[in-house]
């Protein structure tokens, strides 16, 4: 074994075995199946003292009430009439953009230079659906009813031709889960339907976004055309995404969800591994974002580490920390072996900041189980080591 | 309860509680995390007398040791270079097309009239790709090299254009599983390149179809440019596919991938699902072939059915049935309820026969617990019912 693999190897048991205090914890990927096959044991096929219950069957090509009944459900909790579950947000997304261009006769659209749209999905919305789009505002900060204004007014980008649909992500997640103020939101919403925009809500993340703005997410959804959210952030489901808006638009959707490949034989264990953990994530997302501004302020107390933004607007935030990269990795892995957490999984650069290092910490269970005296030390063991 | 819901329920307790003639039998859903959880606790993170081992882990945006582990050993299967899992064929097919017809600068294509693409794709390949396809020969039968040469010959619909891909599916599904022969199918492989036309394989089904030729994945392979299998038909895994071909063809086909929303977070249910039943498959295909041609030969005894193609080509056929549906459904309600043998799930119209119903009978490893005589009396008693 050579000393990169020695490390990688010792790095992986320390991030497998110590308490995170991010995310969910070093759940064992078996995990996932118990629970799947434990909650089908229950709601499938099986027998009772009055006979034979035939129970939830698997979903058939994205039909029948094991997925159908879930639809039903979130599609409540966001007060709109439909939803459908497709395999991923970078499926979702440029569909429900697309859908609005194709009945605004116009391929333009707008978001965030940092939109998931623009970052990570190799130009779907381009290169698949042909859409055109205007990156809206400055990349350090949400987009506000300013930003918009100028692209459509006289003089801006769009002026002539305006734009089909205006996408808001909420939180942004490339900018430490910030959120636009209520006001900005509210404003960009009258904005957008004053001028015939559709508004469409990338809520990957958006079950840190009711609590944080003290409303309901579907007080939050009233404000959107359509929606689309995530289930393995923050849910902690394997993997799968729902769109959600009107009937007619759903049903285009889940047409373009054909012919992209997401209609699935059966997407059962996605599906349950959402269904199940929803409600859980509802219940505790209020404790995290608790969570998250106490421990964002225990690391602020050390001049080495910046909190991003300070404090956080909701369950995550940024922490940039001064120094070389490889000896804070050695500095987490000392923590991880004298004080059994692990506090972070890896560090990024900060493009034009080389002594200073970026990681994402997005609290989960695991956050709630460490207390704040032993998080405190595990910290300024950090900085000392 | 209505009398439907009542004869819904019943059939449901058939089709759930008997032994099956067709397919894998009546799996609980659970069976699938069971088994999936028992594999990851062999392979995942384990302790062992010397020490902590921190075995394989989930698969993370289609990278890792999970998946490509098991995309060298399906590559290696095949003889290919390079292989991508995905999650279905309805994204993997489209995307070889693409690519062959980027290359070639000629939007073209050709495929049988019942191919999946033009059937159940809602054109994903026309509206996401915008790809033209010539639907070559006769629906009835399987494409022979004299279909292409007069698409392409003088006078042929392509002579000017040509085409960039001709795709084959083996064996051809909607026509009971027919194969074209050996000379036949090696006939066309010679014909596209000596005309520069990628050779696409359908192969959803291939595993039937190399028993049935006598010859290994990688013959047949061999005489194509790219490949797509599932592993959710005869593998029987939960949902899943796999792209093969050159390696820069499966780095392309990744980026598409990514396009068109199919890179997960993770696709461990459906990766392990797989990779844990593949073996079992390849081990069984043969005796299913020739329980297919048993069966087959079981209902043909019977004025009232036809099986086609008779003899069946690989371990499916299509049974047609002279009769009235519902007494036909009621039929095998009563066979199902006095001999415990569920004898097909549905059945479909067959276009312009009035009088005839049809089902596809695909042999799994529920086929091969049946004993003959068993079996001749459960069929005996449908005709006589």
């Amino acid at each position: 074994m050579t000393e990169t693999d020695a490390l990688t190897a010792e790095r992986a048991r320390l991030r497998l075995t110590c308490r995170h205090l991010a995310g969910a914890g070093p759940v064992h990927p078996a995990e996932h199946f118990e629970a799947i096959a434990g909650w089908l044991r229950e709601h499938g096929p099986h027998h009772t003292d009055a006979g034979f219950v035939p129970g939830l069957e698997p979903d058939n090509y994205g039909t029948g009430a094991l997925v159908e009944d879930f639809e039903a459900e979130v599609a409540a909790l966001f007060g709109l009439p439909a939803a459908r579950f497709m395999p991923s947000g970078c499926m979702a997304q440029p569909i429900a953009l697309r859908i609005w261009s194709d009945r605004a006769g116009n391929s333009v659209t707008a978001f965030h230079p940092t939109s998931h749209l623009e970052l990570h999905e190799e130009g779907g919305y381009r290169e698949l659906h042909g859409l055109h789009a205007h990156l809206l505002g400055e990349a350090h900060r949400p987009t506000t009813p300013a930003d918009l204004l100028s692209l459509i007014e006289p003089g801006g980008a769009a002026h002539a031709t305006g734009i089909a649909s205006l996408l808001i992500e909420l939180p942004a997640r490339e900018i430490g889960g910030q959120l636009p103020t209520w006001d900005d939101l509210t404003a960009l919403s009258r904005l957008c339907r004053a001028r015939g925009i559709r508004l469409h809500l990338d809520g990957a993340r958006v079950w840190q976004a009711a609590p944080a703005y003290g409303r309901s997410l579907a007080e939050i959804a009233a404000l959107f055309d359509s929606v689309y959210v995530s289930f393995y952030k923050d849910v902690g489901a394997l993997a799968g995404a729902m769109l959600l808006g009107p009937k007619d638009f759903i049903d285009e959707a889940a047409v373009w969800q054909r012919r992209q490949g997401g209609t699935l034989h059966s997407a059962m264990a996605n599906i349950v591994s959402a269904r199940m953990r929803l409600s859980a994530c509802l219940e505790r997302m209020p404790r995290l974002i608790e969570r998250a501004r106490k421990v964002a302020a225990l690391f602020a107390v050390h001049p080495r580490a910046h909190v991003l933004p300070d404090p956080p607007h909701t369950s995550m935030f940024h922490l940039h920390l001064d120094g070389e990269r490889e000896g804070l990795l050695a500095a987490r892995d000392r923590v991880a072996r004298e004080t059994g957490i692990w506090l972070f999984p890896n560090l990024k650069p900060v493009p034009g900041e080389p002594a200073r290092s970026s990681v994402e910490l997005s609290m989960g269970p695991a956050s709630l189980e460490l207390d704040d005296d032993e998080l405190a030390g595990a910290i300024a063991l950090l900085f000392r080591a």
